[in-house]
């Protein structure tokens, strides 16, 4: 069941069917938890058809096990990218990696989205050099979803990630790259974008927020979006945003300082529901109320940040997911990929960068 | 029963009763919520007196009213820094102002604690200027209690917001004044610190990081604290970690989106609990236990920022604290103040900056 991974593009004749690319390998909780994943996922969705990434001696017992044979592809990779390589070697030494498998499936044409639940650097960095930065972006960012007041249920913030630095270039492209997820995933026909700050106070902040703060109210128009201006960690989950923009260092702490938050409370909620028999009573007749909360914001259910500014969409599962965690991350991908996702964002993105432009231009010209 | 504010320290004599200073004015919701927090800590703590700094005719009705009249003592201050004014100004053209006049009784001695729900970065302008920074404190910061996992129910984090930048040096000084701050005023021997990061692997972060992740681990031993690397966002709730040092910048957006989620939660199981009857009748079965976790992640029962650095000891309360986080912020105040913090933490940390100091000449003798 091993097909030669091809690394130039078919000429004619790309499936018509979602086929989504996914790496087996690099998860904390090994390839059976992807397997299991995919088996959840496969159940909803039976359509679909999965390139599975990895050893395939060590993958093909597991998709026979869960019966996914008729469903999943082997596409056979001996090695593995590691959470603890750096992203330059595992650019350097990767070729063999499922990582780097996965990545050229879509790159070949082979499959619309690719999935991974690897190192996140790596992923990024091979995904850049495979792939190549869309027209307009200097530096990609992850977009994830986070759950709000809003009532599409989510929010979108970036870089939730991809790179420690951005400058107020890159967050101006964040803003326009935020923006048009937010039209094309989650149907905002002109989103509210927030840039993100200690304060919403025009004086507070780091330099390049406030040259940024500029910039960006400037494309606005030609970005097609609303912008509001500076906003707080508290507005995350307000719905009086629809995209925040941050630098990927601050994304990824908030990011995961709002699940260990989410974490903490149901784990608290638990404990004081336990403390005696009349609130476990009250946790009994409530349990369906508990489980619509859990729901809406187990950070399980929101899984798989996207990369934006790649000629490809590739998600990012969370290294630690279940098969709960890693069935959210495909199903991501079955629905971008289903949307066309990838060459609408490349589209919006590129004649909005080269609106902004002209803008700029203009401005310059009369000043 | 305005009281003249004396520029220079009292010569002897100051009294052994706990005295705070308290800044009626600044905060979003006016003197008339300061007050009542007053009130409620009052109602706890009847032996506590209080400077209260503010437009005496403003005040004079409001403690009248409550009944405060003999615990309270009103400093008459004219001006107010505004939550827009800019800290550079508010240092300029303070001086008239109830947040001058609040801090002066702590650096005259009148007081032993100042509490003020004004404008941060004028607060913290102020009272640099007026009380100094102890020595070995190049920056000072704000560490704020964070509902944990922990024993003592809470970690330490800081800086949540003094001072949007940090170098590597800075760092150190917070985890020395955290580990401190966590010795002092939560009673733990051997605080275990951690440095937040984007992961915990040793390649990862800015360069002032990995700069700063040595800098503390040779200073663990000087300063008696157990340094345990780098932590993520998601460790700020944890149990393996009771101090999390950070910039700023990252800190105050880390505290806000942790706010932001837990009120998030908060409101997303009241309307769930509402849904159907059976979960509102579980709702009030569960009470108790809802309750208390209500209580534990309240933000407003962990209000007050602590300002550590300088040579007295202020309390930042949230801008739009009410009356119950505006007496969280008082009573913590209350509780630093009678166990001699200010001069305990000076003390700590000037030995342990210069031990820290002695082990890396050492070092640098050695290389």
């Amino acid at each position: 069941m091993t097909i030669a991974v091809t690394d130039t593009a078919p000429t004619e004749a790309i499936a018509t069917e979602t086929v989504l690319s996914v790496d087996a390998m690099g998860g904390d909780n090994g390839p059976a938890t992807v397997v299991a994943g995919l088996a959840l996922f496969l159940g909803k969705c039976p359509d679909a058809k999965v390139i599975l990434h990895g050893p395939e001696t060590e993958l093909s017992p597991l998709l026979t096990a869960k019966n996914l044979t008729n469903s999943v592809t082997i596409h056979d990779a001996s090695e593995v990218v590691k959470m603890s390589d750096k992203p330059s070697s595992v650019v350097r030494n990767g070729k063999k990696t499922s990582m780097w498998s996965a990545i050229e499936a879509v790159r070949s044409g082979q499959a619309q989205v690719c999935v991974s639940c690897g190192n996140t650097g790596g992923l990024m960095a091979m995904s850049m050099l495979r792939l190549r930065k869309a027209e307009g972006v200097n530096r990609p960012a992850i977009a994830c979803l986070w759950p709000s007041h809003n009532p599409s249920g989510f929010n979108v913030m970036l870089d939730a990630g991809a790179d420690i630095r951005a400058d107020q270039d890159d967050l101006l492209a964040y803003a326009m790259m935020g923006a048009s997820y937010a039209r094309n995933g989650l149907d905002i026909t002109r989103p509210r974008v927030g840039l993100l700050n200690v304060g919403v106070e025009k004086h507070k902040g780091r330099a390049e927020l406030k040259v940024a703060h500029e910039l960006i109210a400037g494309a606005a128009d030609a970005g097609d979006f609303e912008y509001i201006g500076f906003v707080e960690g508290g507005d995350l989950p307000s719905d009086r945003v629809d995209v925040i923009v941050t630098d990927g260092f601050t994304g990824n702490v908030a990011l995961k300082t709002g699940e260990g938050t989410a974490n903490l409370i149901a784990g608290l909620l638990r404990t004081n529901l336990k403390a005696n028999p009349l609130s476990m009573l009250g946790a009994i007749l409530a349990q369906g109320a508990l489980k619509r909360l859990r729901k809406k914001v187990d950070p399980r259910g929101v899984n798989g940040g996207v990369f934006l500014g790649l000629n490809h969409t590739v998600i990012k599962s969370h290294g630690s997911a279940d098969p709960t965690g890693v069935a959210a991350a495909i199903s991501l991908a079955y629905r971008l990929a289903q949307s066309g996702f990838s060459d609408k964002l490349a589209a919006r993105v590129a004649s909005a960068v080269s609106l902004a432009q002209d803008t700029r231009d203009e401005t310059d010209a009369k000043s």
